[in-house]
C-alpha cells in the first residue's frame, strides 16, 4: 500500500491547515437548517472581503473549471466575439468553451514562458471594436507565469467589453480587487493559495456581467452551469438552486476566516518572499527558471526547466517515493519540459521551502547530477532574513 | 447565534456517521499523488459493488443534479424524442433539460401521490416507437413515492430506448441492480440513504448509453457536463478531466465500505422496517399518509398530509426551535401540503424513529392538536419487534 | 466485530459533542509551547467559572479517583480523624484511603437508597470535636442519590474541619459553589454532566485546605498525588509538575466554554427536567425508583429497581445488542439490584430520554414483561411541556 | 493571540500523525461497552508486540511519571535497598521516591554528559549484595544520553535484583526487549518516539516484579499508584480499577498499529540515521554535541552546548517566534547549558531534520553568530544518502 506523502508541495490541491480539517468535521446538516443558512451567508460575506470586492459572490459547487465554463456558458451566445488571451495551457483551453457556446474566437498568443502585452490587447480592440468579452488567465499555474490583468482589464473596460478572469491561483498571489482590476467574472479556487479543500468555484460577478447575462437572446437558466440561477436563488432570495456541498462550505468558511485573520496583504507578501527564495535557490543550484523573467513569475509556484541528464517524471517520482515530497510536473503541451516547486498556501513558509530545496538537492545528487549540497538552501535562507511569523500568522 | 440541531431527520442531506467524518480528515493531497489515485480507483470499485453492477462508474463532482443534467446533455441532441415520466416535482423538472438540449418531450404524468403505470409506458412506445430515451425518477423524495423502475426499464429496453434513472434516494431504498432493472444511466447521491456527504454524483453507465453518447452527431466533449470526458480520462486512462474533490472522495470511500460491511440487503431492510413503523405511528396519531397506498410509499422518508388546524412551516419550525429536530417540508408545487418524516441512512433505526415520533407528538400537542401522547410511539414499537442490530450493523 | 453503540446513555463516560471532538483535533504541541501555556491558563480560568469559585484550580491528569486519592493523601496524616459519610459505594470506598494514609475513620452510614442527615453530622462533631476532615460524596452515581452537601459543609466549617467532596457527577446536577457550599477540596470529572472526555480530575482547593496541607508534619511533595506540587508549580509559577495531557486539555477547554455558553443554571435545569421526565416514565411503566424519595434522587441518572422476572444483565445486554443503547447497571454491593437510565450531559434532552424510554419499553416487552407500550413515553412527554432549546443550547 | 507552531521538534510531546488524531475522534463510549473492552484488550496486545515482550502489560492512565512512581511505590518498602543509577536529571529525580516509600538509596552517579559504566554496577553489588532493586533511566532525554541497559539488567539479574527502567524515550530509540534486556518494570510513554498523545504510562511487568510486589509486608493495593490493582482487575479479570481515558486509548491503539505496520526495527533505524545527520550538521556548524561521545548519544534528540555569545532562551524563543519552530532547552540543573534538536517519532525524517537545521542556521545568523549558511544542511544531506521512505513508512 502506498503511504501518504510527508509534504504536499504540489501546485494544487495543497495541504490544508489543521483548523480547516476541523471545520469540515462539523455535523452534516440539512441545507435549509437555520444554522446552515447562516453559515452560507457568512461564508459569502467573508469571500467578498477576501476578494476585496462589493460585487455579488457565487459559491458554485465543483472545482473552478465548472465556474469557468459557467462563466463562458452564461455570457457567450452564438456570434459573441471573444478575445482569448493565451500565454499557457489554461488560456488555450478556454477556446473550446468559446466554440461550444457559439462564440467567435480572436486569439492573442505568446510562448508559454511569457506574458500577454496589454498593448496587443489594445491593438486587438482597434482591429475589431465589436469584441464584447475578453477571457484571460491571471496566473498560469502549469507554467508558473502571470499576466498583467489590471492593465488588460482597464483596456477591456475602455472598449466596453467584459472580462472573464481565471484567477484560480492568482488570488493571494497578488493583492487584487475585481473593481480596480477590471475583473467582471473573477473565478478563484479554494485549493490553491487559500490552502482550502478542492470542490468549489469562488466567483465574483460585476453588475455589468449580470446585465450581459440577462440581455442575451436566450439567457442561460435552469442549468447547473447557469450563474443567473444563483442570482435568482441565493443572491436575491437566499434559496439554493440545488443542494450545496455542506462540508465543503464549512471548510471554506474557516479558510476565509483564517485568511482575513492573517490579512490578504500579509499572505501575498508571504507568497512573494517564498517565490524569491525559491528562485534564488534554483539559480544557486545552476538550474534555470522557466519564466522569461522574474517580473512575470507567479508567486504561487516556481516552474523550473528540467535539466539535461534527468527525466522529469523520474525526478518527481524519486522525491515522492524516497522522501515523501510531492511536487507537480508540467501539463499538456509543456509536460516533461519543466517541474514545479510549490510554495502555495501554507507552504509559502521558510520551513517548507527549505525542506523542499534540501530534498531537491539530495534527489539531484541521488540521480547523478553534480550539484553542490546546501547551496540552494543557503541562497533561500538569505532571502528569508526579514521573515517574521508574527506578521505571517497561521491557525 | 443559531445552534446545530440535535437530530437531522431531513430528507437529505442527512446525518453522517462518525467514521465518515473521520475519513474526511485525511490529509488533502495532490490528485495525482499515488495515494489518491489508489483511493479513487478503490472508491470506484466499491461504488460498483454498492450499485451491484458491472457497468462503468463515473464519480462526478457536484451533487446529483449535475449528474442528471450531464446525463441529459450527453444523450439528448436536437430532435431526440424523450419519454419523460412525471409523478412528482423532480420528474417534472427533467423536462427543462430535454428542452434545453433540443429534445422533444413526450410526457406521461400522474398526480404527485401516485406512481407511473408501466402499461402506460408500453402504450407510449406503441404510439411513438421513435422514442429513444426514457427519463424517470425512481424515488420521488419530495412526495415520498416510488416508481416501478424495473418494469419500466424492461419495457424501454424491449423498444430499444435507453433510460436515465434518477435513483438519488432510490439506491438502498430498494435492492436494485442497473443491469437487471434496465437502468442505462443511473444517478445516485451520497447524501441520501448512503448517509454520505453531499457534493458528488454517483453514476453507473451501461455500454448502450456510452454507445449512444458516442453516436450523437456532435458528441459532448470538453465540458464539465460531459460524461464522455470521464470515459476518455478516468474510465479508460486513469486520468482526471479536472481536479476531483479530494476530501469528498475520502468520505465516499468510507461510506461505501461501511455500506458493504453492513450489506446492501440489510440496509434496504432497515429502511423498509423504519418506513413501516413510521407509517404505523402516523396512522395511530390519526394523521394521513400522502402516498396513495403503501405499495408506492418510498422507504427513505414518509410524506404526511398537513392536518387541519396547523401550518406546515409552523410545525417544522416548532420541532426545530423547541426540540432541535429538523425535518423537511414539501417542495415546489406541493409545498405546504405535506411534511416529511425522515428515516434515511443512519436514521433508519428505532432510536431515531422513536425520538422523532415522540417529538412530533409533543409538538402537535404544543400546537393545540388533540393527539394521544404515546400512541404513535406504541404503534412504531410494535413494528420493531424483530429488529436486531446484529443484522443492521453500523460503524 | 462489535459495533459502536447508537446511543451511549451510561452513567459516565457519556457521549461528547461534535465540538468537543473537534477541539481534541488540535495539533499536539510541546507543553511549554507558548500556545499551550495560554490554553492551559485559559482552561483553568474557565474551570473556576464553571465551579463558580475563586478558589485555586488544579487540573490533575487522570480521572477523578486520582484526584480524590490525591486529596486524601494531601490532607490526611497518621492520627487524622476523618468523618466519612457513607450513603453509597463510593462513600464507603473512601475509607480505604483514610486507612492507607494513617487516618482514623469515624463513619456515618445509611442504606444505599437514602441520604446522610446533616443532624447526624452535627452529632458526630459533638461526640468527637477533634474531627478535622469530613469526606462525603455529593452525587452517588452508582445508586442515583444525592447528599445535602451544603448543610454538611456548613456544619463541618462551624466545627473547624475541612471537607473533601466527591462531586464528580454532582457538578451541573445541582447549582453549586464551593465557597457557599463549604467544599474545601471539591473534585469533579469531565466525563459526567460536563459531557467531556475522561482522563482528568477537576479540583477546586480552598485556602483552608492549602493551609492544612502545608501544616502537616510531613507535607506531601514530590509525588504524582501531591496537590502541593501543583500549587508550587502551576498555581504559583505557571510551570508543570509533569507533562500534562495536551489533547485532554484541549477537550476540556472546549467543554468548559460550551458549558458557560449554555449557562450553568440552564444545564442544571436541563438535567433536572430530564430526571423528572425519566422518573415519571419509570412509574408509568410500573417500575420502581431506587432512591427512597424524589428529593434525594440525583439529576444525572435514574436508578431503577430490577423488576421481578428479569435479570439486570440480560436487560442491559438486550438493549445494547438489539438496539445499540448502552445503559449502566449497579456496582459493587448493589450490582444486580438496579439498572440506571442515563440523562447526563448532552443526553439530558427530550430526544435522548424518549428514545431511551421507547427502547426500554420495547426491550421489556421482548423479555416477556407485561408493560404498556407508549405509556412511559407519554408520561415523559408530559414533563417536557415547557422545554425550549432556545434556553438549553448546544454546540 | 499566539499561534500554533509550524513544526514541533521538541523532545516530547511531539507531533502526532493525522491518523492518530483521527483515531481519537471515535465516539466516546462507556468503558464497559463491549466495543471498548475489545479495543482495550487489542491495545494491550499491540503494546506487548511493540515492547517485544510476553510480560504482562499495564496501560496506566497519566503520563510516565505516574507509572514510574507507581513502580517505586509498588516494589519499595521500608528498608529496601535500591541502587539508583544517576547520569542525568531524571535519574537523580528517582531518589525522592526511594526516600518517600522508605527505601535506602545507594547511588552511582556520573556527569550528566556521560553514561553509567556497568562495571560500577557490578562493584556496587559486590559491596552490598542485599541490593534488591536497581533503578535506571534508559534514555536521559534532558541531556540526550543513553545508558547500557542491557548490560546493567544482566548484572542486576545475576545478583537477584529486579530493575525499574525508565525507557520513556528509549523505546524505539533502540531495539529492545524487556526479557532480553533484563527490564522487570519497563515504563514507556506514548508522547516520545511513538509519536503518540501524552497521558498514559505504558508498562511491561515481569513475573519477578509481580512476585516482589505481592511478597512485600504490606502489598500496595487500593491506590491509584498500585500496579497490583491492575493485575487483579484488568490483567486477571478484564475489569478496570477506575475509568480509563477512553480517547487516549483510541489514540494509543492507532499509534501502536502504525508502529507495527512500519516495523520496530525500521523506526529505530529511522531515529538513528536522523540522529547521525543531526550530529553531522551540528559539527559542520562548529557547534558542540553535549554527549561525551557518539556512542552514548540518544537517537531521539540531540543535545547541543549553547555556543558562546548567545543565550539559550533567546535562541529558542527566536526560532519559535520568528519561524514557528519549537525545540526544547535544558532542564533542572543543566538548564541554560544546552538546547536540544528534535528527531523523535514522526520528525525522525529528512524533511524535518533539514527544515530544523536550516532554521537553526538562519536563527544563528540573525543573532549575530558567524555560521556558514547551508553547511549544516549539506552535512545532514550526506548522511541521508541511503534513506528510502519505502522502508520507513508512515500513515
Amino acid at each position: 500500500m502506498t503511504h501518504f506523502p510527508r509534504l504536499t508541495l504540489a501546485s494544487g490541491p495543497v495541504d490544508v491547515s489543521a483548523e480547516t480539517l476541523r471545520a469540515m468535521q462539523k455535523p452534516v446538516v440539512y441545507h435549509y437548517d437555520p444554522v446552515f443558512l447562516e453559515i452560507f451567508a457568512h461564508t459569502t460575506e467573508l469571500m467578498a472581503k477576501v476578494f476585496q470586492t462589493e460585487y455579488d459572490i457565487v459559491l458554485l459547487q465543483a472545482e473552478a473549471i465548472a465556474g469557468l465554463e459557467a462563466a463562458a456558458a452564461s455570457v457567450i451566445e452564438p456570434g459573441t466575439k471573444v478575445l482569448n488571451l493565451v500565454s499557457g495551457v489554461f488560456g488555450k483551453g478556454f477556446e473550446s468553451w468559446i466554440e461550444a457556446y457559439g462564440g467567435e474566437t480572436i486569439e492573442i498568443a505568446v510562448p508559454y514562458n511569457q506574458a500577454i502585452d496589454p498593448e496587443d490587447v489594445r491593438r486587438a480592440f482597434q482591429l475589431d471594436p465589436s469584441i464584447s468579452v475578453v477571457s484571460v488567465v491571471h496566473s498560469e499555474t502549469p507554467s508558473g507565469t502571470i499576466n498583467p490583468i489590471k492593465e488588460i482589464g482597464r483596456i477591456a473596460h475602455e472598449h466596453g467589453a467584459i472580462t472573464i478572469v481565471d484567477t484560480v491561483s492568482g488570488l493571494l498571489s497578488e493583492d487584487l480587487s475585481p473593481e480596480e482590476w477590471g475583473m467582471d467574472i473573477a473565478v478563484a479556487g479554494p485549493q490553491k493559495c487559500l490552502s482550502g479543500v478542492p470542490g468549489m468555484s469562488l466567483i465574483a460577478v460585476s453588475p455589468a456581467a449580470w446585465e450581459r447575462m440577462e440581455s442575451l437572446n436566450k439567457p442561460l437558466r435552469g442549468s447547473f452551469l447557469s450563474l443567473l440561477d444563483w442570482k435568482s436563488s441565493w443572491v436575491d432570495n437566499r434559496r439554493f438552486p440545488y443542494t450545496p456541498s455542506v462540508s465543503d462550505v464549512y471548510a471554506l468558511e474557516s479558510v476565509l476566516q483564517q485568511t482575513l485573520d492573517e490579512g490578504v496583504a500579509n499572505i501575498v507578501a508571504r507568497h512573494q518572499v517564498s517565490a524569491r527564495a525559491t528562485r534564488a535557490a534554483v539559480r544557486a543550484l545552476r538550474l534555470e527558471i522557466w519564466a522569461a523573467n522574474d517580473a512575470i513569475a507567479t508567486a504561487c509556484c516556481t516552474a523550473v526547466k528540467v535539466p539535461e541528464g534527468i527525466d522529469d517524471a523520474t525526478l518527481r517520482g524519486h522525491m515522492r517515493s524516497r522522501y515523501g515530497v510531492m511536487i507537480s510536473g508540467g501539463y499538456g503541451s509543456i509536460a516533461g519540459k519543466l517541474f514545479r516547486l510549490g510554495h502555495m498556501g501554507l507552504s509559502a513558509h521558510p520551513t517548507s521551502v527549505i525542506a523542499q530545496i534540501g530534498i531537491l538537492e539530495r534527489s539531484l545528487l541521488d540521480l547523478g547530477l553534480n550539484v553542490q549540497a546546501g547551496a540552494g538552501v543557503a541562497a533561500a535562507l538569505a532571502e528569508f532574513s526579514d521573515w517574521d511569523d508574527a506578521t505571517y500568522t497561521y491557525a
